[in-house]
């Protein structure tokens, strides 16, 4: 895994590499120097189903058009569901165990009409479980390089719709599991009977919630082995039962949910937890960060925005950025 | 437990209760004789949720005004979401441990504009993890009517949205437990990304439909005690890898959830499984049925239509229908 240099080094305003980071639900552009420092950011809600009218080619040449036309010989990398079967154009995924090199030798370069683009690799991990990731792979390379004393041993946390647990040992993604937490929970929000009295509710007191978020981990974390399953319907009847404020259900949902997220990940572990390293937004990290201490895991720290980063180290591995550090970035790569 | 006392006899064809089942979605009306048989039935989707522009007089009298205009001293008992907080007038829940007798006690009259109304109260089983069930209760008392020795120790299992799992001892209700089973599964069809190949996709046959059922169910069991939170996406993820066709997806997804209801419930128990009696639609039933098999429950029966015989036996518990056997229909009465 390449080290990023000197991350507190001041942008130095020569571009390097045009990044993107384009998912489900957004477009997010970087101008990057030849460090990976963030020279601009750029944000867009047009993720590859809700995509502009001119499509791809329109998307980019708004959010990116005019950094190309400046820049011509920039190297556009682009990670996320952009490399999807629905997306601008499928990139094979890489199998686990994978590094950034790993990552990097499957870049696919697209010929696009807006010039060339380097698409960026999900992950597979195969056998009879298997599961894939488009993007977070990035962010978790980006991760690894804010911190590399993670690389050796660390489980990569993604926080969202689709929650990710990735293994990482000696600087390879070995293996990681998809929850569909944030889905389950929008779902039954808006679908579901235990939604129902929130939806004629005021949302409740940030005092209170966080009491009923703690109280749906606690649940959720005494359930043992038998889960949340027969306990989801708790969240209606308490609030039958006069014990839980509607206000408050939608929390004590959150709770059980994420709390059956992490009871389901220590049961699988079976040992000893790993440092974790949450990815992602911040009040959602410390969401599950308070979750962590609940359910007894410690050692965890919090990164926002590694994307970028990631989009750089891949970029560096490919060869599509100059070595401005030889010595340096070389130091902890593997083998 | 009052004991049904000859379910074979042919109905006389005099009547002596009219009987309703008036859940959320539909209104099932029965006239019974003087011994629990059913002389008619009928049924409307006039669920408390869709009922008709009169609102539920009009319901009532469209399905049973004639019953009542031609015999106006039947007895009228009613069980289901109709007697909740926001169904035709609320019955406070009669508490666990409960049998008919207590059932029976709760019964709310109610004067409607349709003249006098027996009210069956639903149950609650109180403390921490709270639960309730309307309308269910009813069809328990008659599953325990139907097969009395059921009534020694057995689960009573009540498939469906909301499918409800009840320990019976003794005659009596003494706890139970909701899962959202048919719930979620409807959710994570109709709105999640697990659910979209099948969107796309005409129905399997039936036997690669029964062969994905019981891989969810495997997958389910496999899972021990982390239950099947990381596991729900492999309904997406098998599909992209060429390894579950879309057709298929969603018994696959129904296996999983199934089983993650049958792996709670195992865990719970934390020992021997005892006799199950299965209480529903015959086709949701034999699923079940299935998935029993597959987790090692053997001793396993099925039983439909158990909601009219409860409701006489509430009734006849009630006082409101004559004893004409007294002696048989006594002799396994409790204390």
């Amino acid at each position: 895994m390449i080290q990023h240099p000197d991350a507190h080094r001041a942008p130095d305003l020569q571009p390097a590499l045009i990044g993107l980071d384009w998912g489900t639900s957004a477009l997010r552009a970087y101008l990057l120097d030849g460090d990976g420092n963030v020279i601009e950011r750029r944000s867009r809600p047009w993720g590859i189903q809700h995509l502009p009218a001119g499509g791809y080619a329109e998307a980019f040449e708004t959010v990116a058009g005019d950094w190309r036309g400046r820049w011509p010989d920039l190297p556009v990398v682009a990670a996320g569901m952009v490399g999807s079967r629905t997306g601008w154009r499928e990139v094979p995924y890489v199998e686990c165990p994978a590094d950034a090199h790993a990552i990097a030798a499957g870049i696919v370069p697209f010929e696009s009409e807006c010039g060339r683009i380097h698409l960026v690799p999900g992950l597979l991990q195969g056998g009879p479980a298997p599961d894939v990731m488009r993007g977070e792979e990035t962010q978790i390379v980006g991760a690894l390089a804010r911190d590399p004393a993670l690389a050796t041993s660390a489980l990569v946390v993604l926080p969202g719709t689709h929650c990710k647990w990735a293994r990482v040992q000696d600087g390879c993604v070995t293996g990681f599991t998809t929850y569909l937490t944030g889905e389950l929970f929008a779902m039954l929000r808006d679908h579901s009977i235990v939604g129902r009295p929130a939806r004629d509710a005021t949302i409740g007191t940030a005092a209170s919630r966080a009491v009923a978020f703690r109280r749906g981990l606690a649940v959720a974390r005494a359930s043992g082995a038998a889960g949340i399953a027969g306990k989801l319907f708790t969240t209606r009847s308490l609030f039958l039962c006069g014990d839980l404020a509607a206000a408050d259900t939608l929390d004590y949902l959150s709770g059980l949910l994420v709390g059956e997220e992490l009871r389901s990940v220590l049961a699988t572990l079976g040992g000893p937890c790993p440092p974790c390293v949450l990815v992602g937004e911040p009040t959602l990290c410390d969401r599950y960060r308070d979750a962590c201490a609940v359910f007894g895991i410690e050692r965890v720290r919090s990164l926002d925005e590694t994307g970028p980063l990631g989009l750089w180290q891949i970029a560096r591995a490919a060869g599509l950025v100059a070595a401005r550090h030889p010595p340096a970035m070389e130091a902890t790569r593997r083998g």
